[in-house]
């Protein structure tokens, strides 16, 4: 069976102690195996990265930024193959894998523009022919911890511009689906990347807390769940370090009387049920303000959700695929039974589908809930599958109080037709990500991700420019260069 | 005898449990003293800046800058008053008190650009029709904990900022120096700021630890040594805060054979001894390159030496005063003795000096000790005293070394008048803050301050461009208006 | 009689060779007259700047700043006396007058953050050991040319940035109202400007063209009408100096039948009458999208201009002054006139006003005209007077393509409630400054103000980030340091 | 014969009316003709673009950044072929054309970062719940108009980011070397351009001026010689235009007594001698600082010379090749005639040089001539071709005096190992590029290209930062959204 190995130093290996089961989650077998990187092989990255990193910080932003443009055309010529890898360990559809790698290649392109973006500030005559100026130095060896959900996109997140920074980087992927991921740091190195600037370890805890405890790794930048995003944040300031960590969420979606219907339905449709809901993104949750806005809401949606389409990832007409294995798929199927037993109304059931041909997948069906209320266990924890609630409040404040005390704040958006309604609902509401008429707010690659509340620690957020300074050290240099035979007075005072 | 009390929703309170002498260093007397707040009274003072909160993020930018204008202009009227507190509780004459100030006001002036400095970035047709932009809003209670060298400065690094972004503050000074601290802060309320916004708390680790751990405190900014440092940046990240913690220095001069030696003995004169080296950017390490360099030096420093005068903060013809209390007296006495033994030159010995009319206050006299070696625990560790040490080496890499090896990465400066010397230091030493001919390279206050390794805990500086960025956290709005009767097709996948 | 001179070289001057009157227009008295220099006055004053440029480009931009922030104070504790002033030969109402000068403040007090805004760009290693950065210089000497309808705050959009950046400014103001002016150049001097630095020569076409062919004057802006702008931009730029020159406006505001019209009315009174519409950016056409609209809006204003009060500037009671001339009102009242000769419905008649007291001011009352078409001459020309034309249109589209049609693009304004309708407004309308639900969408300082068409000849816009721009020339500097004993090969080819 | 076409609205046309022969100035031979446009060529060409606005500005900035990715990508994999086309009509060796060629790539990287570039500035809050920002929207048409001596890389500086910035352009490239540029433009098209986006027009001064004249061209970059750059400024702002023109340059590089010589000859070499000596940053005369440095320098200079060689282009082992027209040919000889005659001693001779088997090449050999005086007519002209002139001063100041005395202010370096030379020459140069060490100092794509004096005209550069801002107009935003039911009071006075 098939090792997916570590990339270390620029070569694929394997440590050969511990390995892990990767499942095809549409079929529920087992047709590849992870291998599990000690604390010895993780350090053996991080060697390799910090042997690589004084050639590549001296290596001008420029010629670090020329590997980036042939990465960004490598990824656009194996598209169809690393969509292919997603889907057959993630389970999702070859559209929804296109699109999250397109994202990834925009977050490479941003990279490409690191000669802009690490320009520092030269300020001339700072005192009487005195100047003064900032760079925006590498940190060398920098790590990244990312999720299953998106085997692709997150990681590129991190490292193109962690590396045309000028950083070493040392990866460890979900160790659920690490294929695309690996396949992908395989591109950059053909692209021309000097080996031991990317490394990739496949692992667990043991693999993390190596990372967050090696005192040659300088920063972390973590996106996954809240709790674990939290040990994360802990451990890594405590060893010193700076860090970024992004956890979970609890999208809501206001729906006002204003909002159009139609378009507020086939935009949740997506939101809420694409990639089976396993997004931190995901729109989870409807909160229709008034009881004609909630009917209308629910008519129209059940309606769409006829058409709906759970299945295998390779099939193109399916909407959404499987979840990520058998495990998560009972702890869905435990939330909605929680809601139904809690006194919501499963408007449209998505438990136990029928996928025919695919009877040991991971499935789980759209699902409706509607009147779930806020003590509700589905509407207090993040269930991370196609289930879409419904929370029916009367005013616009009473639903902006719910998103305020809910304890993420990743994303949310509004639907109205209003000025006024939607500058007070962005300008207002405790949440990072922030769409009007606009389900996933999530920012382009040219602005930078981040949630509110629990859902980031840290303070500079993943990709765009944010990922330039997070990635970068301030040096400021103050420069006077003495006249010949000028005697200068002594200064005991603090320079003024 | 006086008592220093608390600034709490703009009124000055005592909660009458405990409080600590402050003594006058210059005759070593205690003249007032300072309430210790407890947990309750550090959470009133949260509590009341809470409150003031929602009121001072809806002020306009423009209108938050006109209290930043006014507090300058108070700020220069009553600059004498401030002076001699200063000198009072700290012991610095008057020259450098007003040197200190000047630095703080050019932070309050910094401050008073925040229309500018919070523009957000807007990006017209992210998508078809959908425009996206990102606003940096307040954070919310802030807190800063700030040291005994710089009652002023150091505080007016934190809190003009934190508050024009909207912020409302917590500032717990130092213990040792309440006074100018305190009386500072009175000036921007008399300035016209609400009641709330900015307050004081007097105290020790219980007000510390209150801070840390409130989970209504949003990030915490600290400047102090670094084992507190550390502690500050751990506990605050478990408690999921943002912080930054500034801690110690050993900054080094590298004195290469072509430095215009002059030039060098009289800057690092100041550098060294101003205010009796309580200074985190203090240069207490000459290492000259190649023993000529070493003896012209202390030559020249020697003789320098001998027109420099310790004594009383009210005589402006001294040139530096006391150290804080008699135990750091005997701190560096200490040191100075532990060089002696370890086989250190002493050229200059401070220990002990005369000070006719203050027999008890706390003064050590300018030290210049020659061939010391990294082993030495004078060098290991930081002095905070008016102590100058020369390492000899025998050339510019092996300086360079010495510098990194070290654990602290704050300022460094190197004196030449060769262009590639000045370079080729200046783009690989690991230092935050870098001087060419330049001994005391503190950013100005449009630049920001942060040493490098264990100098600084965080990824955001103190002061300048990233104080806005750590006072405030980024929301980022997408935004589509849809056009009437125009149905959008269900997008299942992530838009690309 | 008072002669008002020019401000050279520190000294107010006259060149006595010609004077004009200086009206006092809510009497139509001659209180004051002012001096016209001659070309070789205006020659001196551009020698002053000339010479005293050298220390003033060598002033660290700091110590600049100082000299803006003591400005500002000045300009607020003498705000009631130019107030004053700008009433007595302008007309205007001290509250009126008091805004004019707050704006104007607010630019001295964007200068004073120059420090911040001269910020270079800073690359390091544009190749291997290769730094450039990019510095903005001075210009050296630049010239002002100002209208008379805002006599304090046009000259305070030119002269603190230039000054603030490094040059030496020659101003001429409007020959009509030169009296605030030169009272506030004197100001400047007062706050520690350097003899030279700031000049004012008032004048006429001499005058004029002497700035626009004196080799030694590097940039020229301009604010006046659009003939005028023409030529003063083909003039200068066929001298090969850089140029800025604002012109003329029509100024549309856009009705929609959801626009809440009590508020559009409100915003409307003010925006078309205020300042006697005297103003670049008065709001003169409403354009009511819909017969329903437009009656709606006439019966309205109609109702809301029964209070409109028209007066001498020194009775605070008054809601709008005289116009500047006799010349001046004949021509209103000639627009007027012809609306009326040409179809148009004077709905609100403002010719002859009755203001007893003053029956020799310069008075024409509020006026409202209906039923205005596209090809009369009133909608085709500028009435700079307090006149608001009403045009019907259809739709929405209809009110864009007038606006788009006309030959001016300064300022506009759309009244709706609607997302949509804004964004596709100000997303498509060929005019500078856009308001949505805001009358005189006047930029704030720290943004730029400027049209589009014909309200202005240049790239650079006027205040705020532009005339940083403006006032600078890059300089960029590509810096390599040999290293010792290291030959380089010859390359021959231009540098890839 | 291959008549070389226009390109507009997509296809290659001619206008059939007049001809001009394009010549191999390595053979002296017509191998091609070029069509000239007539005025209704030109107008049809800018109809063309007019037309393809509207859809190409609403084309996402990512989108139009993925056109420039692609047309990097055919630039790279066609570069062969392009720099043969270079040499064929220009003359320039392989070598030089493909440093010509990465230079124009590089600029279209640059443009790839549009979507950063574009970002406006959003401030919140600038009134009461009133917001604004700023958008840069592109222009319209806009036109460009480029020299000879870089038929691809100038016009690479001005179209990539003009059309990615949303404009449609109108390219007049040089009609003495258009096929590479016309090439390269079909590449464009290739890359995914919308017809119509770009096109381009050969001819002459008819063409030129049907461009300056016709008011759907809203803006004109140009490059060529300062009367000419003039002449453009001029008209195309009489015509009320925005306009950058960029003219010649006499480039000096003073040589200190400290500067390592054997880096300054080998530097020199190429920035004199390269391309002929036919760029607008060549090096044309070495000021040395002391006859030392004069003595030294010529020695060295000359020996180095004995192995340059001049010859055709399609041997790579020459370095330079021959001057575009035998013309030109004779101006440049004449320049060298009349230094022999006006006394300087030519020590190098490059006039009629044997180019075995291009007997009728247009060939000039590299020419060093010591003893020039600032009077001499090869001194005040700029050459264009291989020539270096030797001029002998006695200090650094008479060597900066010399510079400034030139009307030109193009380039210019320094060559020492001192910092404090090195600092205040840059500082206080009157050159807009300035090197330190560096003989041709090009800022790189990210930076923007400009001289000062009379070798620019505009306030705003070409490529880099300051091509974005010359190709979009500022549109400033501000909105104000009306709550329901809240009446607001008139606002007579302007808004404070």
């Amino acid at each position: 069976m098939k090792i997916i190995g570590h990339l270390i130093n620029g070569a694929i290996v394997t440590d050969g102690t511990r390995t892990q089961d990767v499942f095809n989650p549409s079929t529920g077998e087992v047709a590849k195996q992870v291998a599990l990187a000690g604390k010895a092989t993780v350090e053996e990255a991080i060697a390799a990265a910090q042997a690589a990193f004084p050639a590549w910080r001296n290596t001008p932003p420029l010629k670090r930024a020329r590997v980036m443009y042939r990465f960004k055309q490598l990824l656009e010529e194996h598209a169809e193959e690393i969509c292919r890898l997603i889907g057959e360990e993630h389970g999702k559809i070859a559209h929804d894998a296109m699109g999250e790698l397109q994202r990834g290649i925009e977050n490479v392109a941003y990279a490409c523009g690191v000669p802009e973006l690490l320009k520092g500030e030269h300020s001339k005559n700072v005192g009487p022919a005195i100047d003064s100026w900032s760079e925006f130095q590498p940190l060398g060896v920098v790590a990244g911890i990312t999720p299953f959900n998106f085997p692709a996109m997150v990681p590129l997140w991190m490292y193109p511009m962690a590396i045309a920074c000028g950083n070493c980087f040392v990866l460890k992927p979900s160790e659920r689906d690490p294929g695309s991921t690996l396949f992908i740091a395989q591109l950059l190195m053909e692209a021309g990347l000097p080996a031991g600037v990317i490394n990739v370890v496949n692992g667990d805890k043991e693999a993390v807390d190596t990372l967050l405890d090696d005192p040659r790794v300088q920063a972390v930048s973590f996106v996954g769940s809240t709790p674990v995003a939290e040990y994360i944040y802990a451990r890594a300031s405590a060893n010193g370090k700076r860090c970024q960590a992004l956890g979970g969420a609890k999208n809501h979606a206001i729906l006002l009387p204003d909002a159009d219907m139609d378009n507020a339905v086939n935009a949740l449709t997506g939101a809420a049920f694409g990639s089976s809901g396993e997004r931190c993104m995901a729109l989870s949750v409807a909160v229709a303000v008034g009881d004609a806005a909630a009917e209308a809401f629910i008519e129209k949606m059940k309606a769409q959700m006829q058409s709906l389409k759970v299945g295998a990832f390779n099939d193109k007409r399916n909407d959404f695929g499987p979840v990520i294995t058998r495990a998560h798929l009972d702890k869905v199927v435990g939330y909605i039974d929680s809601a139904e037993a809690q006194g919501a109304e499963i408007v449209v059931d998505g438990r136990h589908p029928s996928v025919p041909g695919f009877d040991n997948g991971f499935f789980v069906g759209g699902t409706l809930i509607d009147r779930v209320t806020p003590d509700m266990l589905c509407y207090r924890e993040e269930i991370f599958g196609p289930v879409l609630l419904v929370v029916r409040v009367q005013t616009m404040q009473q639903a902006m109080d719910l998103i305020d005390a809910h304890e993420y704040g990743n994303g949310t958006c509004i639907f109205t037709r209003d000025g006024e309604a939607a500058r007070y609902f962005s300008d207002n509401i405790q949440v990072g990500m922030v769409g009007i008429n606009v389900p996933l707010p999530v920012p382009v690659a040219y602005h930078s991700f981040g949630g509110w509340k629990r859902s980031l620690f840290g303070d500079l957020y993943a990709y765009g420019p944010d990922a330039v300074r997070f990635y970068t050290r301030r040096k400021t240099i103050t420069q006077r260069w003495p006249s010949a035979g000028v005697r200068e007075g002594v200064q005991f005072a603090f320079p003024s």
